[in-house]
């Protein structure tokens, strides 16, 4: 079917989706746990083919490794499944309850947002991951995952849409696109589909935010900073520096640029030296930082420095408080994840307030910026947009609110005219 | 100074207000009141030549009612303002406080969204009343409103401005655009403005959705339903009808579509037409509709339906059941307010779930749809957006939040090799 008349379609019935029982969408998240493992072999036979695949094309063996779906793959899938399911109920929640006069009543409710359009890297958990999202959520979703995996994106989808028709939902709320060519017929649906989640690259999610007039929540790019205080503790530093570096460089929440406070500069800059070079992190900096440094690295100009490597290479530059740091974050960053490395309360809570991004760390390292590791059982992409969501997206990110207001033949025209008065009171 | 380099400068200091306390925020509302009063000859003075301007121009009265500031009007911006005063800081709010792991905190709190462009119609109090509620919520703002009040809101925001400025927050956490062109050149500032609201005419908002890539909030239509239910009281629906008509029909909250249960139609649509006839009221319905009402009323095919009067004319249509009332007014609505009228609680339920609007209403008008009314203090403006803010939209919807991490050397790749073991818990 067309991606515009199933999205027409599926916007139809989200309200039926939107209105189910979370026990029913909870029977869904366990019918695929156990039809995940009674296809298994099923599942790698596909992801097999996309291997072999992968191999004859030489795609390099650090991308082979996420395309791959293995036993250890599908364990945490089906665990990561079965964590969502005991998650709280997104949807139904009273936010807010008021009386507005004798008998009006406003309830601000949480609901579905609707129907979302997920576009997708290619890695086979990330497509039972979304859905399982969408499913607990209430939302209708369209999927697309990355071409490198289709066999295996084929099977796990007909397995979560059996299972979500097992579980008696409404068959039109999953959809899986296939094609490429189906993303820009996708982007075009902007009176059936309420938002769009990609992710990928950054150039893939540029281009995505500037062809559509669907809402678009993520990420484009992650310029994550880590400013070292003149009151940071040196051993601490390096520590956390090495693991927002080289835990996962193509990570959107790995450090790109490191400034540090020009007290600091003569000590602390030979130990990053002799610390990058041991772990070939190649290094790019102001040439003031190359004075100091010690060891090879290139020079790059100020206005160089919204720079993402997403590599085991990083730009320093040294400044003189705080309060140039702060500047700094906040003019070339991506408002994704920065950090300050100090002892110093004071200083640490200057820079908490003023830093304008979804995280804002004091001594501990980017990488935590994860839905997983922020306890949201799982994550649906990072926004680094400030509205609606912002920073790791999970359940709460996927939901929205309606008023509803009960009354009792109330008008406006009695309060409009004098002859009644509002009596607010929160219930 | 030109927009965009205003800005730029108002992005920067964005963090200072967002810094600032309640109490400084709260005092410049004060000195906003208090300057308000002592400068009321000169306000009156320019809204004498905006008002001569109109005559001239022979505006229409009932805008030229809009465009008038006199002392009842003077008197409410200023008791505006005063209660706005009083509500919660909606900022510094901890949203969320748990331990990810011992000595690894996570704190969701509320903050600022930065920076804020509002366009609003030419209605002098609309410029106190959006100004207001940037400043309380620490926002920084771009303001331009219509033309046609451009002497009034020229003195209002010099006032504003410099209360803003004794009370000790940043000079450039306001700017006023005065001239037209400046809109377009406001649209191309999105690295600086975090948000827009644009109020108006349908087709200006749109203009200004389809024309920017700065996420805009509002409204582009607003088209209400009214079900009338077998199970509804007539008389009850009769008033509220007439309210949600005839209380201020040029409203985004006024009726513009009545659908009637077919076995109410008999009964319902002569009183409607004596109604009607009455009060003016223009009808145009399907030829079923015709056939029993008994009055002129024009003939409209099914497919017109999504039509907005702002005006004292209406649309009328039969259906079967109240499914068929939601799947239309999910299908011709906007997403606005839709009521039904009925005694019958699980009818009244089922619409409540099904309808997919910013508001759901049962046996009341729809024009309750209004911050006021809801009692936010006010309300700068109403969303059918389904993202960050629904409905009318007060001081929580210009809000969003960061998360901040604190730790103590904490580092990801403890925990990705078994090392280490998150323990999420809320405190």
């Amino acid at each position: 079917m067309e991606i515009r008349t199933a999205a027409k379609k599926m916007k139809l019935s989200a309200p039926v989706l939107a209105a189910s029982a979370m026990e029913q969408r909870n029977r869904a998240l366990d019918c695929i746990a156990v039809a995940l493992r009674a296809h298994e072999a099923e599942i790698f036979e596909a992801n097999k083919k996309d291997m072999e695949y992968a191999e004859s094309k030489q795609i390099a063996k650090s991308i082979q490794k996420r395309l791959k779906y293995d036993e250890n793959k599908l364990r945490d899938s089906i665990s990561g499944v079965l964590e969502l399911k005991e998650l709280c109920d997104p949807i139904g929640k009273v936010l807010m309850h008021r009386q507005l006069d004798d008998g009006l009543i406003l309830k601000k409710i949480s609901v579905p947002i609707g129907v979302i359009g997920v576009i997708f890297e290619a890695r086979p958990d990330a497509m039972v991951q979304v859905a399982s999202l969408c499913i607990k959520s209430g939302n209708c979703a369209i999927l697309k995952g990355g071409k490198e995996t289709a066999n295996t994106n084929k099977v796990l989808f007909e397995i979560i849409k059996n299972a979500v028709i097992e579980a008696g939902l409404p068959a039109e709320c999953l959809l899986q696109a296939e094609l490429h060519n189906e993303i820009d017929e996708l982007l075009k649906c902007d009176n059936d589909v309420d938002l769009l989640i990609p992710r990928g690259s950054n150039q893939f999610v540029r281009y995505i935010m500037e062809n559509t007039k669907i809402p678009v929540m993520g990420h484009s790019s992650g310029i994550c900073h880590i400013y070292v205080d003149k009151d940071a503790d040196k051993e601490l530093s390096l520590s956390v520096i090495l693991d927002a570096k080289k835990n996962y460089p193509a990570a959107c929440n790995a450090v790109e640029t490191l400034l540090i406070h020009r007290d600091m500069a003569a000590t602390f800059l030979p130990l990053l030296s002799a610390m990058f070079t041991e772990e070939n992190v190649k290094v790019n900096g102001t040439a003031e930082v190359q004075a100091l440094f010690g060891s090879d690295m290139g020079v790059m100009p100020e206005d160089e420095f919204a720079m993402e490597y997403n590599d085991m290479e990083i730009s320093i530059k040294l400044v003189s408080d705080v309060n140039e740091a702060v500047q700094h974050i906040n003019y070339f960053g991506s408002h994704h994840t920065d950090c300050i490395l100090t002892e110093n309360d004071e200083t640490a809570e200057y820079f908490i307030q003023m830093i304008d991004s979804a995280g804002v760390y004091r001594n501990c390292s980017t990488r935590f910026a994860d839905g997983f590791r922020y306890g949201f059982g799982a994550e649906v992409g990072i926004s680094t947009g400030k509205l609606h969501a912002r920073g790791p997206v999970g359940l709460d990110g996927l939901v929205t609110y309606k008023y509803v207001l009960n009354g009792n033949g109330h008008i406006v025209g009695d309060y409009s005219s004098g002859k009644k008065k509002f009596n607010h009171r929160d219930l």
